[in-house]
């Protein structure tokens, strides 16, 4: 069983002094509260850097997280229940994905999905399966050694040594439980807490390549030693 | 070069038919023409049904295109260069993508830029190169014989012959001007008008798979034979 990790990735509400910038008025004219909007960057840059908004480089990038989770999910390793796949957020909310989601393709309705998530924790089907388990205040390290238990953390970041990606999916696979954790972020690097957690950090590529595509690829990959 | 038809795909503006459907009221009060909206199954569904809207079940889903898109164009053979990309429509309407185009991953963003699109036929950058080019009314056989002009063109369907996707790729990459033609629709097959003009057709899984999953898959093999 692989564990994939979309790490130190954006999934929030607009905080309340954020909201009550002169920029989002016509927001706030709308009738929707804070709790009913997720940061965007799209449309609250102005707010998050003139109110100094701690960390805001990393923020405000639901729509990463979207297209990412996205092409997880649709991979035969996951539909054949041989992967994992958690999501470790900035702030340092951890999501926990059950085994076969399907994740809306229309980011309004993955919008509206995830809204409902922040509030009430859990996501279950109408069979009453859990789909989504929100943990909040679980930081990266809490993630690794009580929810995944992996024997092996492998980090894939431009700043990690070159190695070619067949031969990382096949030691990966070589593995019991390994853990491959890909960021979620629009640009720059893991956060320290979570770079300190990598057994080995590796990079695949001369130029950094955007999370949906070291996702595709590494599952591709990994599937190649695992499914026939 | 290799050429990237995302073929039988959708991508419109809401039908003034549809527009007038009692369903869709809301939609009417706040004051958006339909050539401001794009039809979207996700909100439009029950209006596309009962109107019995022709070939419904390929049409509403301007996600699909989206998230196909963003994949084929973050892959470092498109940002090299060496990968044209082409979108068609089940409404015959083809799309042209310059090279060096980045499609916000934002939905909204990517909503109003083909809204655009669909009214000005063109997107041009603020230095003057044209990023996207709307030809209406080019039928799949036109696009084929008058823009793209390739040596071969290669289907992938799960009605075709399996071949593993790395002996479909080495063939490609040996031809000069070759054409692989992915489904831009959530499911079912290809139109005859489209499937009539493959001199390949090949079956890569046996499921199938998301038009994202074979976008990055299809891209990443082809790389490796053409990219260091």
């Amino acid at each position: 069983m692989l564990n994939l990790i979309i790490a130190d990735t954006s999934l929030e509400t607009i905080p309340d002094n954020l909201y009550r910038h002169p920029s989002l008025r016509k927001l706030r004219h709308s009738g929707k509260k804070p709790s009913d909007i997720l940061l965007d960057r799209s449309f609250h840059h102005f707010a998050m850097v003139s109110t100094g908004l701690e960390n805001h480089h990393k923020r405000g990038r639901p729509d990463i997280l979207h297209i990412a989770l996205i092409n997880a999910l649709a991979t035969p390793l996951y539909r054949n229940n041989m992967m994992k796949v958690f999501i470790h957020t900035v702030n340092n909310n951890v999501i926990c994905v059950g085994d076969n989601v399907r994740i809306p393709k229309s980011y309004i309705r993955f919008e509206g999905l995830m809204i409902n998530l922040l509030k009430t924790k859990k996501i279950i089907s109408d069979e009453g399966r859990l789909l989504l388990e929100l943990r909040s205040q679980t930081n990266f390290k809490r993630l690794i050694k009580e929810i995944v238990k992996s024997d092996i953390v492998v980090g894939l970041s431009t700043t990690g040594v070159y190695r070619k990606l067949e031969s990382i999916a096949i030691d990966l696979s070589s593995q019991n439980n390994p853990c491959v954790v890909i960021g979620g972020f629009p640009n720059g690097y893991f956060s320290d807490s979570v770079d300190s957690c990598f057994d080995k950090k590796y990079s695949i590529s001369s130029v950094g390549l955007e999370s949906q595509v070291v996702v595709s690829r590494l599952v591709y990959e990994y599937e190649k030693n695992v499914l026939a």
